[in-house]
């Protein structure tokens, strides 16, 4: 139900992801009647999908604790319910963030010592994309933490992107190992010292992060999230400052449309992957965004799909418990 | 002598100058015959300069202890120097800017309780330039210290931008005063209760920034470089994907040879202000990009003149003397 549209969105989303990978099945939560109506027309769902009824919606603004409280029997209650019971691998959701994080937590716990899901946002980069973490949930980090969002981090790369290991870099003001935040230097000490399933390359600074001189980039979740937004600012900004050049004569026009190809190839590269997999939880659940359109929402089922396939909570699992047995010890 | 081509950007910077302000007088500090060499072409300068020997030059990979302990009687301390002995109103370099920070600090020693000077970034946005601070100077920063930038910050914007009751946002995670980081929200808390030369408009986002929503952004000195980084870095990428999207084909080439008059506006607007002034001194040092051709320095010495000649010093030393007094009663 989540989401600007509603099932309106999400239901051809399924059916689009039904058509590419005849392995899934789906589990859908809310207003029956409404969902049943667009069933009509997606014969790629018929027999892979079941319908269970709730009218009860989480509101886009409730606040996080409102929805912990109260958000029993609502559909994105009950979808993440379903993860924690076992029938599904992954929940996917277009709704409220801050309520879908905490319902998550309530359900599914946190893996090792974590405390809060780490968000991951999925840069565009000269080189492909690179994982960016946290970018909002967790504002203070220590040491152990921006560790493990290192662990986190790899492990997504690995299950989103296949084999090969991963390359991690720390987000730093600098590339001398003298320069930095406390927390930020006694990560970086940890992560020299090695034993992860990924090749620690020191310090990065924010021009790196475009540059994808690493497949995962840590920082914490205040820092992240300047950045994140930083960069979606900047990137509106320069696409208003291009539609400006290019209509600002009837020649700049017809430029545009001469060079319109490579401007499309650039704006499509540009976007970033819409939403993410809340990383820590003790199961998988996918945020989609929620002006998503239903090739957006596909797209955030089939990385649910790949995480809960992959052995992406298994790799988590090896390599974060250790690391809090021996911090308890 | 600093910067990547020395005297020879910056003596034809100065002569440009001294042509658009009569007022301005100069005292270069450097190798005299390099800098004579230089003058005898140059008209403006002539009975408006003073060239004051020596051969002793700060490397640009020395590092600020280094410069502090050997750097006596370098260009770039002579410099500093002629401010903190009344001789000179400002001091521009375009040299080692660790060093120069150093340098600064020891000769002219810091206003109120100022531990280092903040970092200024004349960031380029939708409805013009905002000054973002500090971008890398002060890494950890209590609600004081940030209280502290909002008031360098505005001081700045009167001196460079003129009249008006500049507006001020505190750089945060959401705009609801619940969110963020403590000594953010207590910084929120101090700004909202007024009495300052500036309107406090309340906590932004990252993407605020290009919006232009405030005329000064204030933040520590860690998420602030690593804002400024990543839309260097994103600033670039951008460059890359438009020269790729404007070769791809014969006809998108034409295309951009069409549209070449708004890309280049495009461009010049897009480019970030090269250097800017050490805020919180007891004195003007303004430090000009390494890079900065001679346009680009020239501007650094409209700038420092502009902060000398504005009452930009008397500014700070009403709005923090007072607040350390109070601290510290």
């Amino acid at each position: 139900m989540g989401g600007d549209s509603g099932p309106e969105v999400t239901v051809p989303a399924l059916d689009a992801a039904a058509r590419a990978r005849p392995e899934l099945r789906f589990e859908v939560h809310g207003v029956a009647d409404r969902i049943e109506g667009l069933l009509a027309r997606l014969p790629a769902l018929r027999g892979r999908i079941e319908v269970l009824h709730t009218d009860k919606v989480i509101d886009g603004d409730a606040k996080p604790a409102q929805a912990m409280r109260r958000g029993r029997g609502a559909s994105m209650w009950n979808a993440v319910e379903a993860v924690a019971a076992g029938r599904a691998v992954a929940a996917v959701s277009a709704g409220n963030t801050g309520a879908l994080m905490a319902i998550s937590r309530l359900q599914l716990r946190m893996l090792g010592a974590l405390d809060r899901p780490a968000l991951v946002a999925n840069w565009p980069t000269a080189r492909g994309r690179s994982a960016v973490l946290d970018v909002g949930a967790n504002l203070v980090c220590d040491a152990e933490r921006l560790v493990e969002f290192a662990v986190m981090g790899a492990a997504f790369h690995h299950a989103s992107r296949g084999a090969g290991r991963p390359t991690v870099g720390l987000l730093n003001v600098g590339v001398e190992t003298e320069k930095g935040l406390e927390a930020v230097k006694a990560a970086d000490q940890i992560l020299r010292a090695g034993g992860f399933e990924f090749d620690y390359i020191g310090f990065v600074e924010g021009d790196d992060i475009a540059k994808g001189a690493a497949d995962v980039i840590v920082t914490d979740g205040f820092s992240g999230n300047v950045a994140l937004k930083t960069g979606e600012g900047l990137a509106r900004y320069f696409r208003d400052q291009l539609r400006e050049a290019f209509t600002g004569s009837p020649l700049a026009r017809l430029g545009a449309l001469l060079a319109a190809p490579g401007l499309r190839r650039m704006s499509a590269r540009m976007n970033a992957v819409s939403g993410g997999p809340f990383l820590g939880l003790n199961g998988v659940v996918v945020k989609s965004h929620g002006g998503a359109d239903a090739t957006g929402f596909a797209n955030a089922v089939f990385l649910a799909a790949d995480l809960a396939s992959s052995g992406f909570l298994d790799e988590l699992g090896r390599n974060l418990k250790p690391r809090c047995e021996e911090a308890a010890s």
